[in-house]
């Protein structure tokens, strides 16, 4: 057994990492830490049964486990995560701390699969970053992409922000509500053209919703190219991707509440194309695609473990 | 006082119709007609006091009033709209029957003003044309928009799909879910080109909430054009209108919750370009500025009354 | 015109305030006073066109209006509504601070009104009071109740806790939830009681809403009372009455969506007795009937201004 | 492997079967009906991957299984379920039409668990039922109840009522919306009546949830029981039950949002008594242990299996 420990495991990916590592057979989960419930048992802040259920939150972690998890804010992971590894652990930030750092993996799964294999120390990726580039990568390197600005028009519940206490993030502030935020300025932008090698207008919106995200692109095509050949080419690139879907036009077959819950990204390429744009869709749960289980994802493929133990 | 029908009037617009036209100082309402609440009191169902609540529904309107809201299907109103403005009443028809009819006024209040003075019949415009073109004609008519693709990423509630029975608009399938849908296909894309004179990509994508919505538009600035130019002429252009409010960059003040039960349409203009492109955001009540009080706006413009009554 | 001025003017009853009182035909709106929202405009706060759209919040009301609404902390109201009473202003006092102090009449409209007229002091009664008192008083009172529990399962949306920046309150933590919450200890208990006369047991839910507040009511018939008496009773007593209406046995005719919005109680009376109980509902808008609209009702019930004034 | 099948699949309870079995690691799912999706896959319909992802809908099941699970309406279930015991299959209906039926085991695990071992014909308790009974039967049988109404405030998200085509479900009626339903009338009550040895007042609310349901017991106390008295018991009776949590005086440890997607069922009873009454409160999510996780607990302690195998 594999014997883990959870920081931050009172935020809300870091609850979503401890019921996956719960079910997950080759893991012992021997700590978490948290301020926030200090003390609490698993089973009564989380729900979890078994052995998990009696596992206290800590504030952290005594002896070094074999792997941590970090659900922790960029702040503490940037001093904290270098720390773990050096003592010999894995470490798996989720935070933007390492994401443009050589000295971790960018956790793409299905994009750095073979440099993940044996990897110490892995940055998790961003939620709109993932949704982002899981279909766009491919479509840039097989050159379908032409010039002009590159569109992501990108929506996400509440969850993504954290359990933050901003008077924005209230209930009777977001409830029956839908905006855009930070317009040309989030700090997911600089990840996202380092992954696409190319500028974008991202615009991010608050859904009404606890969880899910879904990007809307809008992509020039370059000359020759078709949405039905970008459509062709996901289709061939994910095909034995276990957590990748493919859908041709899709609506609610890639509504947002076709992934919460599940480790899957689904995309659909509109065949329909207008003033040389191919429209792309994908979904994710910002909570585990986007954060939970692609860290688990990772944990598996950088221990050599079958990458959907725990997560199918 | 101006004795007033309306037909369809337990749709949702034909509802918000009778709300507002109930407290019309000006306005005697003298028949709904709706074949779901035939024989019902307007009191029992939909709340509204006084005289109006003693009106029952009713399958047809009888004698000829002074003016008819046409709150119905587009087929409905197709052979019943120009049956009473033969009969001499002022028809405002909401459906898009006679958008693209030379006979109606396309009755964009703030932009077709001088034409709806008088006017007998009017094409009331369809909710996303109304949030997409307030913003944009000015700025297409001013030059400021360059070539390369005009992209409208529009997101709305529920209701603007009335009352269908269709399972894509269960509880159960809506609630917690995001997603495009008619993607290239949508009905009111001719409507809005033919507004704006020139093509556009237009995507609508339905939110958790019953009513608002919002178009994020991602335009190609002009040579020599500005997003502080934009802010400015659309400053200038809608200064002394009471229903249109302008916003710097904004984020909750443009919210659909900003606007939902009220007949303003909000828009902020966002200072940073990249790309060479304006992002420009509007928010409107789609029962509302989308539908039932820029119909009352053009009730008021067509006969001289002023503008706002019945609407503040 | 009367010279009014609403403290706490950006708390969500106050917000409410604003908006009717800004249409309100006999009132002149000359301060609002807001710490949160000092020095922004009526107009972009709230959107409030005209005259008030120009006011903005201040830290204080400088010159003595003709009436003051409170819509601030029982702390802040219990220090400053008598102040405005002694320089002469009528005082209406949303809190809590005063409904159990003589020197105040305590507003419930439709039971209050003899008393209302000509007053000077006013406290506005709570949300859930409202909900319960408005059916069982009379019920009370004609001795259809006999001995055994009175049971009082109420629900409320989220604005009644106010903008208060809880952790309990954020979307992640309320969408998609409900629980009961201070079980047996709410601060609204005793307010119901006394109105009643009677010991009840009362239990608020929190629902995910921002609005709307139902009280459903299990109540024991005195012997040889039924439903239909009290039926009969209510029917009678609420005839004449604007804002509220009874239904029989209803299901979605009271639900809160029939009534957030608007200034009304919608009230049912199940016809099925079993057990000796007798089941009541009562719908509110816990920011119009259960604060805001009522204030106002009582504001003009004191000055002797047709009741619906503003409200209709 | 235990060959199964699942009947009405395409429902909201069986697409929950379909989740859990698939995950079952002694199960072998071979068909799925549903005419609603006949010819899809179960990877497109409802993302499951894997094996059973390739299964598709078919109009009925052709060779015999060793399991069936039936999520199909009461007069489908009436028909064929006993078909399927006939055949030799282990039927586990969750319609219901067996409910009342001494031919069928009336399955409320934590209480029939022995009833169940070996059986082969099994009627899954409703919804409301199992979140009443759980907590209440143990009190009966302890005597802790004394006479007077018995009091069940019922509130269930929108999933309960399955996927009808009704204009109550839909979106933009239910959104922001609660009220009563079938007051006094319920088909679920003589099943709780039934369970619990005596007559209750049940009332259900609908909520603007998709799922989860919590019940609001205010039950008369014994003369010399207590709270305290029920707590103990309640405690003693489930304290080694896996999916039977039990909190003291829980405010959001038993909100209906801790139970989602879970296979509990959270209890608190609260320790303030007034009037003779003590309040417990229960929570389940409707879809799962109100449905397919305690089917697929059934499934489990009928055939020897550990009960909580594909559910932790």
């Amino acid at each position: 057994m594999i014997r883990v420990a959870i920081c931050g495991a009172s935020g809300y990916a870091g609850i979503e990492l401890i019921r996956i590592l719960a079910r997950h057979p080759e893991v012992e989960l021997v700590a978490l830490t948290s301020s926030r419930w200090e003390g609490r048992s698993a089973r009564d802040a989380v729900g979890v049964g078994g052995a998990v259920g009696r596992l206290r939150f800590r504030s952290s972690v005594e002896a070094t486990p074999d792997a941590v998890f970090l659900a922790t804010p960029a702040e503490f992971s940037l001093e904290e995560a270098p720390r773990w590894v050096e003592r010999g652990a894995l470490a798996i930030d989720l935070s933007d701390a390492f994401r443009h750092d050589d000295r971790a993996v960018y956790g793409l799964t299905e994009i750095a699969r073979e440099r993940l294999r044996g990897a110490r120390f892995i940055a998790n990726p961003g939620c709109y970053p993932t949704a982002s580039q899981l279909p766009l990568i491919p479509l840039v390197e097989a050159g379908l992409l032409g010039e002009g600005p590159l569109i992501l028009d990108a929506k996400s519940g509440s969850s993504g922000a954290g359990r933050r206490l901003d008077d924005s993030l209230l209930f009777s502030e977001l409830m029956d509500n839908h905006y855009p935020y930070r317009v040309g300025t989030h700090r997911h932008v600089p990840e996202i053209e380092r992954g696409l090698g190319r500028a974008v207008v991202f615009t991010p919106h608050l859904l009404p919703t606890r969880r899910g995200l879904l990007v809307s692109a809008y992509a020039p095509l370059a000359t020759g190219a078709s949405a039905a050949a970008c459509h062709a080419l996901l289709a061939e690139r994910y095909r034995d991707e276990p957590f990748v879907q493919l859908f041709e036009s899709g609506e609610r077959e890639i509504g947002i509440a076709s992934v919460v819950g599940t480790p899957l990204c689904r995309i659909s390429v509109s065949p329909i194309e207008k003033l040389g744009i191919v429209q792309i869709f994908s979904v994710i749960d910002n909570l585990l695609k986007g954060a939970a289980s692609q860290a688990v994802q990772n944990f598996n493929a950088a221990l050599g473990i079958e990458e959907t133990t725990g997560l199918s």
